[in-house]
């Protein structure tokens, strides 16, 4: 049996360990493994050690750690039509059945049985990851797999957010993005490529919103206090059309809908805090709070085709697989630059 | 000058009292005034008394109260072509401008520079009122306005909530109604011509709920603790498509979003306590929350349109303009069987 | 090796065949086998007699025929979770890839590696049918296979349609339906249960017609070539929103379009005649022609949700499987009334 | 009185005459008087002279020819909110009643009682012209009144079709553009701002293609007989997503259609030619064909958003008002670079 170097969970609150585990094998019609070109070092891989996850994903530790890859084909199963040996591609976060409703639907990411490779199953910290047909992106000649890993989940869930939100937006509108951080500055690119809309920015930090008027803000303001009454004054005393709140804690919310025009929507992203708003205001103003979750497979297909022409771009910091732990340590110190990306 | 009878509030915590009035006159070109037919008498009403909207509506005292009216076009404007004297009509709750972004859109309840009459400028509590061509519809010859009055202002809430929601039904989906009263009342027969989902509503109520089933529910659940439960049941355990909440206090807002699918839609319609929930729950679940007030113009025209075809009927209990103390004083007391309706 | 009876094209211009052949066997993960409870006798079937679709489908004979089927689960691959054994279906027409574009969005109907039983490999005019869990609808206990088979490819198509044109109509508006035969009539059932707006049908025959207002429909005119001057008058002088056009020959084309009013949308369902209007009539008028093929696999579980609260009903005249060239018969002799159905 | 210059048509197959005609007044109360800033010269002038729009416009001779007009608001009625003197703004070409079904959705353009000054009543080759509060939209103070004018009518239709179009559109897919002359300019400038799609343009000008892709297409191809090929090659054989035509004669509609792919949507702006298809086509294609015609309010504000931020830009050729049978030559002559302006 042919082995493979993987990094593991072992244990909560321990360090991961590089272990040499079998290389997944072809068992489904649909099957696919993927050798990996580059996985993402997410600060939910932090979590995932600290055992948030443990409850949740009910996963059987040793298990490979990894949830943002891309790579090449290596294998597939006899029914696989849509990608070939060779193919460079890039993953969908989810295995999903293909047969309920949700899937049949284009709106995979509320399978009623999926799997979630990096959580609940194998992950890419390793050499090779075994997902499904399903899964797999096709991506761009021009692309690299390390240089997009960490779109496969970050940046497609900023891109369904600013997708969603783009839907309903015109050249008169305005959108607030809160938060010019990880997902923010995927989703400001998004919007920029998508609509017409102005684009206002909310963030604390002036070198993000320097960036992130670099990548297509219209405006940029600081987080200081009076980042209600900037927005109100620039729409007219109105408040904007639609905002994207990538933050979700530390008041975020309380800020953001005020931020919004009658009839505005609330796309939410970020997580932390509750939601505490009246049922009147919600009533009287008709605003309407959307909840966001990763992207559809169709949504990754769309956000790598603008990858492809250059709309999006991600800075990354890569690492040796071996230097897994330096990896994790540079993130917990806040020391990555854009994302860090594992190169087996 | 000619002169009328209009109910008037002369001071709050005070009693209504009936004076003699001007009749009301066509000064501008879209101008309309209206021989009232029926004007209906809302919980509202007794808010206003209370002095609870004197802030809000800066309205001076005394005027003439009563915002759900319906009658008769007696003159107008020399720009109207949309109604002529003597037609029949009931009358949209706002008079909007027709020139903002939302009138141009066909969203005229958000119009920048609207008027409320009844609830800050004179109302239909009266013999005439004086609107705008732009908030009279016209009815079917086989209706009469004191029937239809009580929809111009609660039945088209009840009417927005449930288009909005049957926009996104299926005849695979289940929408849950939380509350049986008199907008649910409405809300339901709207779902039953607007969609084919399965309707499931919810009450404290064993005879609303029987009325409810009879008007077209397909299902009925008592709320005594046991309704998420029953409502997963009904739905395989993933819970409804879509959830119109009548009701908005007591608990309310807990066990609706409770009962929603993944990526469900929560509709708020009546109000009291706050929407409070973690935004990872909104997140990971990606359900919606999503406001709703009065509906628009266009609303009251495809409401009339339902009514005309006997999809929509509403039990009213009529009063003389007269006896406007005694409607009052009935509604208070809660003896009042569907709306009660004062016709002058 | 196991076998059955199935009724087989063995060369054009000739009758159908007796023949016996093994049963169909699970060779794929996701393959299901279809004990066949009813296969609709189609119009389609003797064109395919006759030759008409050998060249576009370029199927190999002897082959099975009949592409309208419903029945039992027999058995199931390895990787199918949305039926088991012994579960009544109805089968989509198609059996789809489920990874092109169109399949990952829902709109399976236009799968680019697709194929099609009864026309391009072995149908249902048999005892056993080889089929996709990507093409088995649950159906109702209420319901019976040889009830409903009709459904899975005229009905379907009826559906898709009619559900198309339901999402843009309101109560205000006028849908019209060409022809009140076989599509037609599920058509308007649809439409009653999908939409408020009024429903007005042309057809030739008053028979046909009665049984349309006794379904459904608001309005039956007889197309004896005042129908556009009625429908005219019907509609202000304006014309329909909406057309379905399950006709498409005879001059529909040319008296539908002038019965849409600007803006209206001609939804083509029948085929035989060109459309052929000037772009100046398109653009001035706005007026937009839409194609429709048959429905998706989601809206085959649309309409088998209808179907199960008795909103959509059809009549059938059952056959022995043994008995298909007598239903054949009576098919091209105009003596069957509804839809038959061989039952094997 | 006082009087101002302005260039009529005095009778067909005679040339435009200079006339000294009464400035108009503020009858209404939702009139505007506009000073014009810019007139622009349209081939639709020529045909008026050549009488082809005599029976369907039915304007009494003599009367004030121009109907792309820009200016400053010169005078404004009582009830007049959202401009006041001083004013720069664009005009929409109509002048609608505000109070029909179509006005109160936002659909003004099918206004069923509208004005088309320029064409049924006093249009703007003049100093001064007459319209409505409904129909002027204020510009951004960066731009100028006659380099916008054009975008009236003709920049209008084009933003019309080309933002119905990318309102279908995302990032994998590809519109196709037929025609890179005055309306294509502005449809590709469009596209590029509205959606991430691929635009290939098909002309059979060079120098048109050349210029397409310098303001934004991405592929250029000459019409000269292997368009439907090349077309078909860039999008894997299978056609592309939309296509908007705007030409429409010569044999553009059966070339266009072929480019599509199934489920494909045909905007159909240029006219001159018959659609002229089999119903077996557009049934078993699926493809839609989508009336358009010139933009409603919402559209223009939209239009001159973009505008405003260098989205879309127009060359245009002044000429001083009393040289109007200069400019009537030159567009003749075909000597007109861009759109020629009336400049009084």
């Amino acid at each position: 049996m042919r082995t493979m170097r993987a990094v593991q969970v072992i244990g909560y609150h321990q360090e991961l360990k590089m272990a040499e585990v079998p290389v997944p094998e072809i068992t489904g019609h649909l099957d696919v493994v993927v050798k990996i070109g580059g996985a993402g070092v997410c600060r939910t891989d932090l979590h995932i050690l600290e055992g948030q996850w443990a409850e949740k994903s009910q996963v059987h530790l040793p298990y490979t750690i990894g949830h943002e890859n891309a790579g090449w084909v290596h294998a597939v199963g006899s029914a696989v039509t849509n990608v070939k040996e060779g193919d460079k591609v890039i993953l969908h976060p989810l295995i999903t059945c293909g047969l309920c409703r949700a899937c049949r639907s284009g709106d995979d990411v509320h399978c009623e049985d999926s799997k979630f490779p990096g959580i609940d199953t194998g992950g890419g910290y390793a050499e090779y990851l075994l997902t499904s047909a399903r899964s797999v992106v096709r991506i761009d000649d021009s692309l690299e797999p390390a240089d997009v890993a960490a779109l496969a989940d970050a940046g497609l869930t900023a891109y369904h957010a600013a997708a969603k939100a783009a839907r309903q937006l015109s050249a008169r509108d305005t959108c607030v993005v809160i938060g010019a951080g990880g997902l923010g500055h995927i989703g400001i690119q998004v919007l920029k490529a998508l609509t017409p809309a102005r684009i206002v920015v909310v963030d604390r930090s002036a070198p993000a919103l320097d960036l992130a008027q670099k990548i297509g803000a219209d405006v940029g303001i600081i987080a200081d206090g009076s980042e209600v009454d900037q927005v109100l004054e620039l729409t007219g005393g109105n408040g904007a059309e639609a905002l994207i709140d990538f933050v979700g804690e530390g008041g975020a919310t309380v800020t953001g809908m005020a931020m919004l025009r009658r009839a505005g929507n609330y796309y939410v992203v970020g997580y932390g805090e509750n939601i505490n708003v009246p049922t009147i205001d919600i009533v009287s103003s008709e605003k309407n709070i959307i909840g966001n979750l990763v992207g559809s497979y169709n949504d990754l297909q769309d956000l790598m085709a603008l990858t492809a022409r250059g709309a999006v771009t991600l800075h990354t910091q890569k690492y040796a697989l071996d230097d897994f732990q330096l990896a994790i340590n540079d993130l917990n110190a806040g020391k990555v630059r854009g994302r860090a990306i594992l190169v087996p």
